[in-house]
């Protein structure tokens, strides 16, 4: 049984009813994505990604991904937003957030190149440092600031340790298949190359050589994760909003925000989580975050934030609601012991499983949360594996495209992204951008 | 130089006239906070700990710290909330967030106790095989279940690994002075204990042994912590607003509010920030988020998140303003190499520091967000030492205070906190919580 939404805990904010009020709406939207006559539909090859991607590509990502564990110690991925997020996420919840302190037999990850601290530079290199090391650049264009500073310098150090050759077997490259400076270089130099797709932007792009490459080295079963999403799918191409979860949300999401709920909290009881919250903020926030709207993304981890949030949450402003992704079993569990002196007076829990505790704490938290004035959405997730990861992906690009199509937006550009980088170039005195420079002093006398 | 509030970007927002029509309200709050007269004013020992601590425990810290050293490869620190996020966040920003990785002559250091992850015990223990292991286990009263679960586990762990004895050497206890749960096993076992403060609540703990031994056994130099906090305490005893960047803080912060900018965004382009901005989240939103009001504090790593949250904060509700903490300097600096081919188009920035085009994404991103409607308030860093984090923390801390009173809250407790808590016990079958259980079962058909 993959990903079930229990709205249970909406009950006295909102009614069934007034979710299907919106049954038109989602409708529409769900024509809008499927008959790619919605706005951005030109970055929808997302949908049917799941089941219809380059197969023989497939199997050259796990045919390099076994050569870069045989061949490293360190893998390093380069890459900001979707280069970056859906990959880190991943591990994470499949393997650990702890993955690169456990023993194991595949190799350090660390990811670069998603900004611009000198600091994290020079102390990568120094982990480096009398290690073999195996290095994906992941860009469409190559141009972008981030991985650009960050791939010029790992070239140069991979070409001064092991000789140009040799490092060019052990770098590679996830770019555009035809055009670009990245596409470029990795021609010029004989990398393997993997294609960024035209039809699917940064921050769906997760199932895609984008995020796969990296995924695969952890170890994971990059099968199960397609398979996973396939299912999901198959599953909420349904276009009733009775039955369709991933439409539920969606709904609920809209309904939620117009009364006022402006502030999404994506909550955790696994702290292997924590990165999936980042890419959903990245999905949704970025998606939904225009034309002066939008819910805002922010996320937790319980039970450490109840110790931090909890008490905003409880008793602060209330505009806020709460999804939780509810994982109903760790990988591993543990029993607590009895002990016959009980000065941590604890014995009430004694014998019990670890998880015992987690869920009760779950429910003790959302009755808590209910009652202070907050809505919770419940998203219960079987277990950590990769099909149900695969699964809940594809459901939560989908709410996300459906949501943004019932919010009004363009839920596929990023137009406001674009700002930052003019400006920075412009101060970085970019060919190019010396109108820019000229506006800004103007303006702001910098 | 320390810390310098920059106030420029808010031109266009509010004027300085706005911030100075607070002033009666600030003077008000400094009163009750120094004449202790405020709401929760039993708990502001905080105030003149950076002159006012014990000096004989100090010096038992930093011995306890070189002994721990010595001791072991693997240092976990048990706590949660103000007992973890302070130590933790403090290591991230001075010795580095990739610390456990790097090579250092210091133990690696592992927090838990602050959840209840059971596939995080787990890592944790198959981390700890084969390495020698020393534990501070903080807790006021030692019943708060996350850390008593942790130490009830990780003690059994010890003892079964280096016997009762040689374990009660490597266990260090922070805990109530007197009484309590911990101080008994404390007792009992003969372990080396340091005093939880009764006059300082969890949040505003990190200069007391709660954060202290933790960070010296890092390495970091906690006299040079303590001195720039009690730089920080005279700097900011100033009463009159126009000469207290600490107070002008506080007073934008409500202004920015009672304008509808109802979410805090703490930004750093610094990834060892991050839990920095962890332990702000927990100050302010514990200290602020009552009675119904408060700003929601959230916060984001430039420029990685401008390639998340970044198309909202450029485009997307206009509720949000930005608290950017700009660290003028990297530890170390790296130079971007010059390259022949200029295939990635980047000797634009040949031959220039990271920190320069980091130093530019700030500026170019403010000038970004500004124009997008987004006030920003810039607290700049000169270095990363622990001079200037104590002198920040204390900035913050007393920031908070003044905020909080002008709010009209009390910040020093956290009534909303108990409520999950409650309900655990009661769902767990904890004696005492039966009535609680029978409430809940009424309310909710648990």
């Amino acid at each position: 049984m993959p990903l079930k939404l229990n709205m249970k805990y909406l009950n006295g904010f909102i009614k069934d009813s007034d979710i299907f009020a919106l049954e038109n709406e989602i409708t529409a939207a769900h024509n809008a994505l499927h008959s790619q006559s919605g706005k951005g539909s030109e970055f929808t090859g997302w949908l049917d990604l799941p089941i219809d991607y380059d197969k023989i590509e497939f199997e050259r990502i796990k045919v390099a991904a076994r050569q870069i564990q045989k061949k490293c110690d360190v893998f390093i991925s380069i890459g900001i937003g979707g280069s970056y997020l859906g990959a880190k996420a991943a591990i994470d919840f499949l393997k650990s957030s702890d993955y690169n302190s456990l023993k194991k037999d595949t190799p350090d990850i660390y990811f670069i190149g998603n900004g611009i601290s000198a600091d994290k530079f020079n102390n990568l290199i120094s982990i480096c440092e009398g290690k073999d090391v195996c290095i994906n650049v992941i860009s469409k264009s190559g141009t972008t600031t981030e991985p650009a500073i960050a791939f010029r310098i790992f070239k140069k150090i991979m070409e001064d340790k092991y000789g140009k050759e040799e490092a060019s077997k052990r770098i590679y490259v996830t770019t555009d298949k035809e055009t670009g400076t990245l596409k470029e270089i990795a021609t010029r130099e004989g990398y393997e190359t993997f294609v960024v797709p035209d039809d699917i932007g940064g921050r769906y792009s997760v199932l895609t050589p984008v995020g796969l490459l990296a995924i695969a080295v952890s170890g994971v079963n990059i099968d199960e994760l397609m398979s996973g999403a396939a299912k999901a799918r198959e599953t909420f191409f349904d276009p009733n909003l009775n039955d369709n979860d991933c439409y539920k949300y969606a709904a609920i999401r809209n309904l939620l925000y117009r009364c006022g709920k402006k502030v999404e909290l994506l909550v955790s009881y696994d702290p292997d989580f924590s990165m999936m919250s980042e890419w959903f903020k990245q999905l949704f926030g970025e998606s939904e975050g225009k034309e002066n709207k939008g819910i805002f993304p922010a996320s937790a981890i319980f039970s450490t934030d109840l110790h931090s949030l909890g008490q905003y949450i409880q008793d602060g402003e209330r505009f806020l609601f709460e999804t939780v992704v509810n994982i109903m079993k760790p990988n591993n569990d543990l029993i607590i012991d009895f002990d016959d002196y009980n000065l941590d007076g604890l014995n009430f829990v004694a014998n019990k499983p670890i998880s015992y505790v987690n869920q009760k704490a779950f429910e003790g938290t959302i009755l808590a949360h209910c009652d202070g004035g907050v809505p919770n959405v419940v998203l219960e997730i079987p277990q950590k594996n990769a099909f149900e990861l695969g699964y809940l992906i594809y459901f939560f690009e989908k709410a996300c495209a459906i949501s943004g199509y019932v919010l009004g937006v363009n839920p596929f550009d990023q137009p406001g992204v674009e700002s930052y980088k003019k400006n920075m170039f412009a101060l970085l005195d970019k060919p190019g951008f010396e109108d820019r420079k000229k506006a800004l002093i103007e303006k702001f006398n910098v």
